[in-house]
């Protein structure tokens, strides 16, 4: 079993700008991560296998990016006993991202996917720590120092404004 | 190959109030019908074998209703070469339909739902019929003759204004 | 009688960059098409014409496509009983194109138009081929392909991200 | 000539419990009016003939209401040199009015329809005395008297209040 | 009394780039107006004297153009017995022009406002002249006229996208 | 002048349901405040004169509840120099509160209104002791009591959850 | 260190008949939880603790509804290294859930909230429960049961229809 | 005890460039005001004693500026007894505003947020200068030539016009 731990996809190499942030983090964090592009409309078969053997594969969480009409983590959520985290892509194609949103977090009863802001995949990839932190102290202090790092980032421009 | 021309599917039996004026229209046009409960999140083998089945086994067209992340139209739309019509469901997890409509009909490029308004599951019916009269005299007379009754009955209730 | 099989029509000028899309995938498709302006709200007994013949001069399907209060793709669909698609196109005058798809989706009971999702005149041009395809093995065939085609750019995409 | 000077119409009979008020205020004012049920995705031959003959039979405004995608007050508008006041209904099968009032009010330049709020029929009756009033002093002072009587309704309301 | 039929007002000078083209549009029809800078929330005490003397003086239609919380075209038609038609403009303060559309059509009963669309100043100015024609024929014939050479103007550009 | 600090005004009777929790807490918190129905549509000359003289007679704040499109609040800011706090009502007439809350809170650079959640009159009243209790160490201190009320009714609500 | 895995807040006593199915799917996978009433707005101070201590005293996930400005999963995911899911509730005082599902799901960079749908409370306890399961074999192996029986029910229901 | 009166506080640096406008009108009417960074989501803790210690330290009124989730405005209220006024920051994450706006306004009964339109710091500004003003008359009479320096510069506007 390969030591990959967080599966990124996106519905097309268009959503890549936007979802690079949630490699970099995980990049960052120290966590080994898959990217791919898995399009649940026009790859239908490769998202089927894709989602079925995660967890056999050993990965841990699912990130899944997508615009408009965006069914690709709902249906990778459908298809795999992990969790999934979706990342709604205000693409060229959405009504302003209201489209991308509801059509992930609107899921029904029995199939969650764990949804993130607007854009947000840098969150995905956070949340996606948090996750595997579950029973891992190490990644628990990394995510605590990371926390702490976003304070000292608010505190240094609160004092360049007073300055 | 059967004669079933139009497979009515739908994520759910909450959804079967609604979609069943999808039927009763078909049958009313005399089209022969098929009706199943498919759901893209819970029952995804089944769907996509249903849908990779439906030009194979003769149906000519689907209709698929959902609600919230409705996914079962895009997805179908996704593994079938056929035209496949879309019913927005405002089931009680939706807001307002909104969800619904918004999952439904913003299919990016390459795979479209052939949308109807929301809860509009005798209209889909219609356009199910219309897609089939493409080369079918017989049904094109039964839907100019459909058209003339919805005006006679405007007609009568204007009628029964006027008295 | 002509062998034109799908009339694309558009309320003005400035929606043409558009509705262009839908005209590209015909002409991939082979589909024999007609391309003209007419505006509901402007020239209305040139769109009654155009709505009351199409049937009769051959026509197969008609794609229409509108922004604002969109009328154009419902009023057809109101006088032909040939199945209408209609595009909520996103013109200047419109509010993010909430109103040209709620103008056009939300029809009443008897007369469905088919929408597409906002701006979407290659889904248009899609929907009609597969309408079209009813009948047709040549034409199923080829669409058959067309999703093929979108797979393979898929899966290009992907080993490139992979390279 | 008839001395009828508004047209009431609606698409459906059930748009008639809001469109009363419509008729009531004319009533009350004084003015005389007709009632018709003209749908325009049902009966668009009649709602054509409607519009091209209401000037010519003498009418001076038309009042127009319908729901859901709304195409009869603005189809009306493109047909006759008449003002047209559009009353949004929020029906059974709208998306609680906003389908109908966007499908009402963004209508494109050079055909306008004066849009009231969601269900107003009575404020449709008023605006419709306002434009009579034009060259009409009698007209005039009972609008002014209505404004009167409405500022004595809110008085007495807070006289009642203060006892 | 002036022979000035319309008032034109506008809550900023920054909503007059909007709002010139009602002007262009009474200018071309040959219909008197005046142009004036009116804030309901920065000059209310000219806001009322404008509104209550408008009838006074002699015009027959007010035209009112505002953006965000729009309370000049309300304001004045609480305050005068004329026509007032309300222009919803999407300044920079504004939500996209959802703001302005709701403050200025959702009227209660009693004070309507003849709504047209977002940014619509020329389609106020032809409603304008529309009501103006009620007892006009002269004027009625130019619209008449105005609403041929739309006409032209599309079948111009339907037949230069056939060559 | 009178020791009456705050003025609570809605457009219309059938707002008193909702407006009457602001004056609940005032009593409460032993403010005394003046009740009264001024409409901006239908009394607007009574809403100039309680606006202009609302400082003079020594009010401190005024609180305007109204619904639709809600203009109470906005022209009362706009000819008082006292802070006016404004409640968005939920009115029958009202597209679900977004009309009302859009009217009350996009108000133009140079006229704030304070707004409060949609029907949230007893924030209102809150609200307005807040602003009374600028110089006013008693008021102050009954607001530290009446935050402190609030969290002991959670606390109570979570010890019973626990039993 | 207990062993309580899941902490359950929400916003008020309210939330409890939307937030009690997260509690009863826990119960069905097996997952100890406990639950509790705390208060962005009314308790900060019991909410500070709470989520400070959450991690120290063993749980590993926070489930945590609210409704309207629902600052409660927000600010308990600012608090905590644990991932925390936001139940946006559609309570009396929301905008039918769109304020509830805006203010949980819009958080910025660097802390996440897994938002779910609205009064999706059953698929915050599964989410928890996938996110437990990360380095839990028997969990797994309870969530693909779980997935399973979502899908006898679907196909009893097919089943159903069919007889 | 300082004379600072007015708290200004705002999520990111990226929201200084709108909120600079609460603190050059505040210079303007000769409002002494302390301008901070203070994040609820990244520094928590310094919120809490911002919050806490407001009152204490003399201030009178917060001003607080958010975007997205906006919790800001709504955690500061929670915990001191002043008034609190929100600006809905429509920041590079939000979309178009609403969420900005209606995480701060929907605040629940006991709570209120003094929210001002999207991007409106300056009315903040001068709100706060209006709460300042409840017991001082000097300030009173700065608001009252305010609003007539208001009056001025649209009266030049219009004077310009005719020109």
């Amino acid at each position: 079993m390969s030591d990959i731990k967080v599966g990124i996809i996106m519905g097309s190499s268009s959503d890549l700008p936007i979802m690079q942030a949630a490699a970099d983090v995980l990049n960052e964090l120290g966590i080994s991560f898959e990217l791919d592009i898995v399009s649940a409309h026009r790859t239908p078969e490769k998202m089927f296998e894709y989602a079925k053997n995660a967890h056999i594969k050993g990965l841990q969480v699912i990130i899944a990016g997508a615009g408009g009409a965006a069914h690709l983590p709902g249906m990778v959520a459908s298809l795999t006993p992990l969790p999934v985290i979706g990342v709604p892509v205000k693409s060229s194609n959405s009504i302003d991202g209201w489209d991308s949103l509801l059509s992930i977090v609107q899921m029904p009863n029995g199939v969650p996917v764990a949804t993130v802001a607007v854009n947000a995949a840098q969150n995905a990839g956070i949340l996606a720590a948090q996750i595997i932190s579950c029973n891992n102290k190490t990644m628990l202090e990394k995510l605590i120092a990371f926390k702490e790092a976003l304070k000292q980032k608010v505190n240094k421009a609160s004092d360049d404004l007073k300055k």
